[in-house]
């Protein structure tokens, strides 16, 4: 494997995916990727007593999954979530009972995690690895604006928290012919905003400055992909970097090839403002949806940049501002980059 | 590189800690191990506003002393603490303007950190990383407990957030002669146990199982190693580790060869009830403290377990239990393991 310019990874031997799993909600079930579900519940508490304990579920059934498609038990398991002190994943790796790596890195988790795995599984420090993530909308709304139940009147810029979780394994040998040829590890970028119903907009600069560090250090251009998937800037923010991708990186990506996880996940009518976001989101449809149009041929490459807003209420009353981060994958029909 | 038994990695070529800084505040200036500290603050605000920007400064400050000391930049960043959402570390990864990588694991953090910048290094897929992880006494308390200004009464199983941060320059190529020929990650924990005042039995019985999983997988006996360390377990936890250990390992570890941080770093009048905890201390004793006396010749090979205890203040209210985990480090003068 080699480091390629400053933040890339480029595998000798591309690790599979060898199976996803992604598990939704009840407003996931209405929505436009409602069939690359595995499972839909249909109400937000999933059979357990608090929105917690539910996002735990979410994510033990993506988990549990992803082991069962794959056909074996991974060695390792690395996931995070948005809640304090990542509880969903913690208490999803104490059911699993095997080595486990939390992380965080808001909603750009998954794909952080996603190029840890591959790094473990091309440099025989594992088989295989398990990586999850997770959110829901009851819990994130309680812990980073207002509990729901209040009936708070939203912002137009919102987004709205998925209640998902999506889960995968990567290793050698699957016949899914889905591979990781390279990642881009990101920085964190802070453009100085502090509205926290506006994360779209100050994850953009993030997202955009890892785009052009994956495209610049693996010298391909924005034409080698069926699709550069976002993840999830919502619809003010995915505008905003398709923009500074012009200026910044002068990267013309044609909109139809230019994909928001959080726009795709719902249908218009559905109410979710500026579209979907939460760490599930870019985990179920990458895991689900992408994963999917990759196996079936739609798609022969795809970039996955999700991106992660850094920031705490705390923070937010401190008037810190809001910084960005994104990490972004490659995945491909076929093995050779 | 290789996986022995189903947690521990054996590194061909044994990584090396290039260089350590630790940092602190006022009561660990009046500490035990106050002369191993690379910079020690006379006040908990550290020139800042607010208790957890402070916290901030001691990260960046060990971060920008580490990469000083190792007189080469890194190629990426690894750190977490325990503010919600590691604010701490995700705002030092801003300054610092290098590819990051979040963790969470609590007061585990730093091994977990080290295992992780150990295999990049390994695998070529970096030449230097830094590794970095810090705890504020005032913003801990506040966020897990009541702030300190309420002055509750503490119980006497509770254990004293240590304000300081440690970091660390994992590469080749360096003249301190202290290396890390293995690493073993650690499983979740759970024993049932959910009073917050008594962290320490909580998170025993996740030192226990890695600890037993490393020399198990590594084929080597407590007697190999000058000292095993765990960070922090405090006088009830670390008692009861030594007793289970001896139950269900079969290991009798010598009372004087089995250190803890968190017991290590104050004087016994020092009013910290059990001892030390926080993410800081063992970051900022491993790095200080242990790697000055493995870098002189004092000891040869030690083992460090660093715990955590994984909940929130949430979970405490939902009357969650208090899962544990523990990551292992061992670090040795000289690179034959």
């Amino acid at each position: 494997m080699q480091l390629k310019g400053k933040q890339t990874w480029v595998f000798d031997q591309p690790p599979m995916l060898l199976s996803g799993a992604a598990i939704g909600g009840p407003e996931e079930a209405k929505g436009a990727l409602k069939n690359s579900f595995d499972l839909l519940y249909d109400n937000q508490w999933v059979g357990k007593e608090s929105f917690e304990k539910a996002e735990q579920k979410l994510q033990e059934d993506a988990a549990y999954l992803a082991i069962k498609k794959a056909g074996k038990k991974p060695d390792f398991f690395i996931a995070g979530d948005l809640q304090n002190q990542i509880v969903a994943s913690n208490y999803t790796a104490r059911t699993l009972d095997i080595p486990f790596f939390g992380l965080f890195a808001a909603c750009a988790t998954t794909m952080e995690a996603l190029s840890l795995a591959a790094l473990m599984v091309n440099s025989r420090a594992a088989s295989r690895v398990l990586v999850a993530a997770s959110s829901h909308m009851n819990s994130a709304e309680k812990e980073f604006r207002y509990p729901n139940e209040y009936g708070i009147q939203k912002a137009p810029t919102c987004q709205r928290t998925v209640t998902a979780a999506g889960a995968a394994m990567v290793g050698y040998g699957g016949d899914t012919d889905v591979f990781i040829p390279s990642v881009t590890i990101g920085r964190v970028v802070d453009m100085g905003i502090t509205d926290p119903t506006d994360l779209g907009s100050a994850m953009a600069p993030a997202v955009v400055d890892t785009i052009c560090a994956h495209l610049r250090e693996t010298k391909s251009k924005p034409e080698d992909y069926d699709m550069i998937v976002t993840g999830d800037l919502g619809q003010i923010g995915q505008r905003i970097a398709l923009d500074m991708l012009k200026e910044k990186g002068n990267y013309t990506i044609e909109p139809s090839k230019f994909m928001d996880c959080g726009l795709k996940i719902y249908h218009a009518d559905q109410d979710a403002f500026c579209g979907g976001s939460g760490a599930g989101c870019v985990a179920s449809v990458t895991f689900g949806y992408i994963y999917n149009n990759i196996r079936s041929g739609i798609w022969q490459k795809v970039l996955v940049a999700a991106s992660g807003a850094l920031f705490s209420p705390l923070t937010y009353q401190q008037k810190e501002s809001i910084a960005g981060i994104s990490h972004a994958v490659c995945l491909q029909k076929g093995g050779n980059a």
